[in-house]
C-alpha cells in the first residue's frame, strides 16, 4: 500500500520532473521557469472546479481529469495561444490509487495531445478541489481579444453547441433520449474538446473571441459589453447536432443559447474574411457556422443587447432566464 | 445589500481591471497577457490553501489575504525572482462583504508593497480554498535553484526561525508565554514577512535557495537532495528571537528546526562570498546568519543526512520526529 505522498509522487510529481523540454525546474523547486516564445507573451487563465458545481460527486475520475484541464485549455484556445503547460493545485479527501490513476490518465492524455506540460503544483487534504493554471503563449498583436469585435463583424460559432447542457438534463431526467443520443450528450459534457486549433488558425482572421462556458446569450454578452456593441442572431443559422435536433425546439433553443459547458468558440470576424474563416475552420477540423451580425448601439448610452430574429428576419422574444445550467455562479 | 458577484466585483475584478500596467487584459478577457523582463523567463508558483490544514478557521481575514499571497512571494524570494503578479481562484461557503474586504485589504496592502498585480482569477461557491499562483521575473541562469549547492558552501539562515511555530503552540495551549511574546509569536505565524528583496540581492552571489515553510531541517533536506550532498549544522549557531530565547532550550531548537511556517530563506554560498552575503542582507535590511556547511557524501550512495553539533564541534543526536507543525501534508 503506497502512501498518499507516494501516489502523488508516483502519478504527477515524476511526470512533471521530466518535463524539462520548456520549464526549466518543475516541481521539485520552489518556482518553475518558462518563458514564451521569442516575440510572444504568456497568456493565462486559471480555474477552479468544486464538486457540486462543476461535476457530479460520481463522475468518472478519468473524464474530471480531463475536464478540469479542457476547460482551461478552451481558453487559451479563445485568446489564439499555443498551449505550453500547467500548474495543478488540488485538495482530495482521500485520494486512492484508483482515482488518482483514472484521473491523471484522463488529464495527461489530453496533454499530450496538446502538448502541454505539467510544470508545477501543490496537493493538500480536503474537500475536492482542483485549481489549475494553464500557460500558452501568443503575439500580443493578434491576440483574439473580447474588446475587438466591430459594427458589421459576422458572428461566428464552432461546432453544435447545446449537448452538453442536454446531457446535463438527460442525467437530471429533465428528457428522454434514446441511449445512443444519452452516450453522446454525455460524452459532451464530459469530454469537451478545446478549440485549440481553431484558435491559432483564427490568429489574424478573427476580431473577437471567448469560449462559451456559461451559454452562447450569456458569453456572447461578454463581447458586446467589452466592444460596448450590440449583436443580432438568426436563431434558425444555430447549428445543432442531430440529436439535438430530436428534442422540441423550445428544449434545442435553450440547450443551445443557455446551456453551458459546451466550450465551443464564439468569434467575430469582417465579411471580408468569410473565406478565410471557412479555411481555419478546415484547416482545424471544425465545422463553424455563421449566425448574426455585430451592430452598433442603438443609442450611445444603450445596453449592449442580442436582437433574436428567425430566418425570415422577424424578430422573437426569447425568455432564456430561469434555465439555469450546470455551474451557475 | 450587495450580491455575491457584485461583492467579487468590487473587491477584486474591478481593481484587477486596472491592473494594465503589466497584464495586458487581466480579469475580464479568457486569459491575462504577461511577459517576463526582456531576456528573463517567468518564475511560477502555485500554492493552496484549506482552512483547518493551513490556517484556523477563526483566522482573521485580513491575516489570511496576507498570509496566502506572502507563502506564494516567499516562493519568488527563494528563486531570486522579482514579483509581477498572481492570480487568485477561491472557493467560498457564504461571503460575507466584511470578510471579503478585511481579505481583500491584507492581500492587496502586502501585493502593493512588492508591486505585484492580481492579473486574473476564478470564484465559486464551496468549502473554502484559495489557490495562488504567482508570477516573477528572472535571468535563468541567476535563478536560485535547489540543486545548486557546492560541497565546502556556507549554509545560511535569514532572520530567526521558529517563531511561527512557537505561535502555534501558545494558540494550541502547548506552552505559556507573556503577551508580549505571544503577540510577537503569532504575528510571525499568521503574517510572515516574505524575503523578496533578500531573494534579489542574492542573485549570482548564493548558490542553493529555498523557503523555509516546513520547517529548516526538512527543507533543507530538499537542497541536499537535489544537489546530492551532506550538510553539518552548528545548533548553537541557530539565531533565535529573544521571545523564543525565553523558552525551554530544547522548545526552541525544535521550534526553529521543526516548525514550519516562517517563511525565512535557508541559502549556500560560498566562503569567498562572505562579504557579499552580508552586504546583499543589509541591502535587504534582514539579519542573516551562517549555521553550517555543505559536504560531500561520506560514500557515493549514501542518503544526503544533516550531521548537528554543538559550537565545540560534539556530535548531538537531534530526535525532531513527530513535532508536527501545522500543515503536516
Amino acid at each position: 500500500m503506497l502512501s498518499e505522498f507516494s501516489l502523488i509522487d508516483r502519478y504527477f510529481a515524476q511526470r512533471a520532473r521530466t518535463n524539462t523540454r520548456r520549464a526549466a525546474l518543475g516541481i521539485g523547486d520552489d518556482c518553475a521557469l518558462l518563458a514564451p516564445a521569442a516575440g510572444e507573451v504568456l497568456a493565462i487563465s486559471t480555474d477552479m472546479l468544486v464538486e457540486g458545481r462543476h461535476f457530479f460527486p460520481d463522475i468518472d475520475p478519468h473524464a474530471l481529469g480531463h475536464k478540469a484541464l479542457a476547460v482551461n485549455l478552451s481558453d487559451l484556445a479563445a485568446m489564439g495561444a499555443a498551449p505550453l503547460g500547467f500548474t495543478l493545485a488540488f485538495a482530495l479527501p482521500r485520494p486512492t490509487e484508483d482515482w488518482l490513476a483514472a484521473f491523471s490518465a484522463g488529464m495527461f492524455e489530453l496533454a499530450d495531445r496538446f502538448d502541454c506540460e505539467l510544470i508545477g503544483g501543490d496537493t493538500t487534504a480536503g474537500p475536492l478541489n482542483l485549481c489549475l493554471t494553464v500557460f500558452g503563449s501568443v503575439r500580443q498583436d493578434v491576440a483574439l481579444r473580447r474588446d475587438a469585435a466591430q459594427p458589421g463583424d459576422d458572428i461566428w460559432v464552432s461546432g453544435t453547441p447545446g449537448d452538453a447542457r442536454a446531457g446535463l438534463g438527460v442525467l437530471r431526467g429533465e428528457w428522454q433520449v434514446s441511449e445512443a443520443d444519452a452516450t453522446q450528450f454525455r460524452r459532451a459534457l464530459e469530454y469537451p474538446e478545446p478549440r485549440v486549433a481553431l484558435g491559432l488558425a483564427l490568429r489574424g482572421v478573427a476580431r473577437a473571441a471567448l469560449d462559451i462556458s456559461d451559454g452562447l446569450a450569456g458569453d456572447l454578452r461578454h463581447i458586446l459589453e467589452r466592444s460596448n456593441l450590440a449583436a443580432a442572431i438568426d436563431v434558425d443559422a444555430l447549428p445543432v447536432s442531430p440529436a439535438l435536433a430530436r428534442l422540441p425546439r423550445e428544449v434545442q433553443l435553450q440547450c443551445a443559447l443557455a446551456g453551458g459547458d459546451d466550450y465551443e468558440l464564439c468569434f467575430t470576424a469582417a465579411p471580408a474574411q468569410r473565406e478565410a474563416v471557412e479555411a481555419a475552420a478546415q484547416q482545424a477540423g471544425v465545422r463553424v457556422t455563421r449566425i448574426g451580425k455585430i451592430t452598433a448601439l442603438t443609442s450611445p448610452g444603450a445596453a449592449p443587447a442580442i436582437a433574436w430574429h428567425d430566418a425570415a428576419g422577424t424578430p422573437l422574444n426569447l425568455t432564456l432566464q430561469g434555465f439555469d445550467h450546470f455551474h451557475a455562479d
